[in-house]
């Protein structure tokens, strides 16, 4: 049995102690931390009552296609309904559409708790929310006033439709066509697959955002468009009317993530209207994808916090063996495994990863209410600035823990974990895909090197190099915080100087660049979950010495400060080498010989 | 579309080039290069045209329990059927039983082809080859007689049943009972779980191999015995007779390997016989698990083997994007994604780990035929320390590179790897269950260093330093050598180091030990994988320098080599931070608070 409650106690940390700012941002005054702890609160309940139950029942049962419907696993049409009428659909949307304009710190923190209780559940509505923010960017005020108000209100879904069999990184070779009818209108022709809630029976229209060529297109990414092509033509009283030339030929059959419906889809001269400028698709595109990796950044998270409940539950009950120092149950037949070290070993470093990518996911959060809100601009563009050098490696980052802990998670209940009883497998099932959507991490990797550090002068890492310095100096001088300031300032050092390495190699050859990039993302990531960890630490022992009566609380946050600094944090060293290691060895093979 | 084809360079270099003698051991003279190449020739054939066939199909189909019988998918019996007749359950058998004798430096390989091509069809013959060895090594003359000439041939099969649902790792908890019949047998009963190929339609009958207590049985681990518990009782004239009272009661439902039969046994009133001493059952068991944890650590190599072979067929095939110094195929309307840098990183990755863990797993194989055919007992005696110490190791640091190296392999396909078309996230889903079963990766490391380490005040180590001592001696003043000597002397001093804190901080407190042993297993796994890449390095720079007519294959072993020290190894600093760490922050934590 999967089990979960909502971590709101961590939750609550990050978003009112950690990164609480002296004064509500304009606009977001309404959102105290009593309404926040509310909206958690709900939240929480929510997916633990609706969401979890269906989270195994989902997985076993699958979606199915049927007479060219596709139908979503039993109780998801039920669940979907209280989610709309809760008003869970409209949580970050503008309020001119029907949105609360909760902030994006807020809001993230229930997405994890969706991607924690049901992965599969939350695509449906996350990708409504990607479809929301591309046609609130880019669209003309009459597709907006048709399309939004009903993705806010989650009778209407959306979906991005990027991929072709030929053609998923590299969209430049993609292949659908979108053929102006003379009347503002298009023609959508073309085949898409991966598409995440393509169809399904939770909403009375689907809306897809569509990737495709004019017939005057220049070649290459610079080329493509994007259409709104919905399942049922809206009428003018705005209800769905004809059904629309798209359709689901088929559903993938994947390893994880099995009640998301994931589907090809044909368009057959199916009616479309251009969003955005001609040929600037991509443009229009990657406002949604951005978002939406931060997204997916934080359905690692989800995944490492319910592998990390499953486990520790089970390390807690599961009877097996005696500590190494001597029985500490001995009215037992055998000590709990949560008496083991190694057991131990691997429950922190779960936790730590946790703990430690919800600091930092909140902080990012944060951030993209500071760009939206904040008076001054210049604070706007350094929160910008920060945004875009933290979401490759908050997607990358994130994902690659949120498996990793799941399979963590997994191997705390032994064979009983492979089995599916447990619902552990699939967990490790689920967290996969993570790595792979939205762009692979390996294209994460890439941007983070060959877009975002060299961006303005290397502007973009200013953002987080300043606070990181600021920080260390002056931990580094407090009697508590210098024995976790060490290894930071230590990892720092090190990401200086791959920083530098890149830097100075990239500039001359791109290879060595691209041969840097995934262990310098993972460097990076390292080095920023260090940071928010010393941070975390200062503020458990600001509330210490206030004389706080949440002292464990408190104590157990600098205990795994410890852990990260002491156990995790020192990987840096074998990245760097890595990094500094260049290029040489990887391309030296000879393509035949792979 | 899984595909394979038997990597016999690689394995003819580790077998006739690294790990060659001056002159064959005593009793394997047959067993020449030549027929060892005949060998492995054959069972590539066999594993890529009967085997792989019907990996994704078994996968797809899994087993059925009918009527109280399990049925294997589609093909196996046939398959199993060619294997018997091909003389393969015979392969590392005693002539004396029928088999063949083969050196286990030859079978470990056989066994690797088959865990690529299908590691659920490869379980059933690796489960009846633990049964023989537990009985050849500690059954009465008698039992020898009636049952190891069937197992050899492959007309009956074996299991190991030890795990119950309340007990795993802690088998001094084990509850199932085996009363004296006053006739020689014993009446066994009780209920196991977790049982491979504990029924299935693939032999004419199966020998369980049951662990029980005996009425008098002393409490915990040393009251155990250890029982031979045949589905049917053979008649007379040893044709499978009446059907003893040993039934599957349910079949598991797993995250893979699921065409094997994971079953639930019951026991009730079965009638066995003992094998070995009462009450000394573990030792008779563990002589078969020790063995069989080699088996495990080679299933995560084959699995490695099957994903790198898939990735690179991709790799070779996808075309996306062009490479970052410019179009390498023009002609083409992208490069294939073999150009870019991440993509080799990772297949590089997979390829140093695989030839790595077949050069080491080689080694340990050819002393096991040293332990057992070598004139000299001193050298005997250095090959079972060696082996002693190297089988957690290799049981743990091969299933965790396995599982790994599946993930990578399907990261390299994007999308199309987490769908179940090209088979990717079936060697996911299947590598995992090596990392638990045997003894799970973490029991590994606390047998490294709770039971290898300190035995016989650390006979067990110098088995290993000191080869590794003598090569980094030669190799440091070789002008070839000394650029990947270097950063092995450097991983082997982490790792002398690692030794001597848990040589010191383990003595006085075991849970200090127990704190470590993950990260130490790790860090004494990868040092072992440098030293045999400095051998296989050495060897290949002699090949070139004679004047080889390959030098395309050694030139790649010497690029590989030097992937693997530049970019893997150096993850021991973090490693032995971990290590010096302690238990403080591991052990901290009140168990309230997980």
């Amino acid at each position: 049995m999967q089990t979960y409650k909502a971590p709101l106690r961590d939750m609550r940390f990050v978003l009112n102690e950690l990164h609480a700012d002296a004064q509500p941002l304009p606009g977001l005054e309404d959102f105290t931390p009593d309404v926040a702890d509310a909206i958690l609160e709900e939240a929480g309940k929510f997916c633990t009552e609706r969401l979890l139950p269906l989270n195994a029942s989902g997985d076993e049962e699958g979606c199915r296609l049927e007479n060219g419907v596709v139908r979503t696993p039993k109780g998801f049409p039920e669940a979907y309904r209280a989610f709309r009428e809760g008003g869970w659909t409209a949580m970050g949307a503008d309020p001119a559409y029907g949105g609360q304009g909760l902030p994006a710190g807020i809001n993230k923190l229930v997405e994890e708790m969706i991607c924690s209780t049901n992965l599969s559940f939350g695509l449906y509505p996350g990708l409504s929310h990607g479809a929301y923010q591309a046609i609130e960017g880019h669209a003309s005020d009459e597709l907006k006033a048709a399309y939004l108000p009903k993705l806010v209100d989650g009778t209407w879904s959306g979906t991005m439709c990027l991929t072709e069999p030929h053609c998923g990184t590299d969209l430049g070779l993609l292949r659908t066509k979108a053929v102006p009818q003379g009347d503002g209108s298009y023609a959508v022709t073309g085949s898409k697959i991966f598409i995440s809630a393509g169809d399904h029976d939770l909403t009375e229209n689907i809306v897809h955002l569509v990737l495709a060529k004019l017939p005057d297109a220049p070649k290459g990414v610079k080329g493509i468009s994007l259409f709104l092509v919905p399942k049922f033509l809206p009428r003018a009283d705005g209800s769905p009317g004809e059904r629309n030339r798209v359709t689901c030929s088929a559903l993938e059959h994947k390893m994880g993530i099995k009640a998301s419906a994931t589907c090809q889809m044909s368009f057959d001269d199916a009616r479309g209207w251009l969003v955005g400028e001609p040929h600037k698709g991509l443009r229009a595109m990657f406002t949604m994808m951005n978002s939406e990796r931060l997204s997916v950044g934080i359905q690692g998270l989800g995944a490492g916090e319910a592998a990390y409940q499953g486990a520790v539950a089970y390390a807690r009950e599961r009877l097996q063996g005696r500590a190494l120092t001597g029985a500490k149950r001995p009215d037992l037949p055998a000590d709990p495994i949560l008496v083991h070290p190694d057991v131990r070993r691997m429950l922190m470093t779960i936790r730590a990863y946790n703990e430690g990518c919800r600091a930092l996911g909140a902080w990012v959060a944060r951030s993209l209410d500071v760009m939206e809100h904040h008076p001054d601009p210049a604070e706007r563009r350094r929160a910008e600035d920060f945004c875009a050098l933290m979401t490759p490696i908050v997607k990358a980052l994130f994902t690659d823990l949120g498996f990793e802990s799941a399979s963590i998670g997994m191997q705390v209940y032994g064979g009983h974990g492979f089995i599916r009883d447990h619902g552990m497998e699939q967990y490790v099932r689920d967290a996969r895909i993570s790595m792979i959507y939205e762009g692979t991490n390996g294209v994460q990797a890439l941007d983070l090197v060959g877009r975002k550090l060299p961006a303005h002068a290397g502007r973009y890492l200013r953002s987080f190099f300043h606070p990181v310095l600021a920080a260390l100096d002056e931990a580094i001088d407090d009697d508590d915080l210098a024995p976790l300031a060490q290894p930071l300032s230590k990892a720092f050092g090190a990401l200086q100087l791959a920083t530098a390495h890149i830097a100075q190699k990239g500039l001359k050859d791109p290879d060595e660049a691209g041969a840097a990039a995934t262990e310098y993302l993972r460097l990076f990531g390292l080095v920023a979950l260090g940071y928010v960890w010393l941070r975390s630490a200062k503020v458990a022992h600001a509330a210490l010495k206030a004389g706080t009566d949440e002292r464990a609380f408190y104590e157990a946050k600098l205990t795994t400060a410890r852990f990260y600094m002491e156990r995790i944090l020192p990987q840096v060293a074998g990245l760097l080498a890595a990094v500094k290691a260049g290029k040489g060895a990887m391309m030296a093979l000879d393509e035949a010989m792979f």
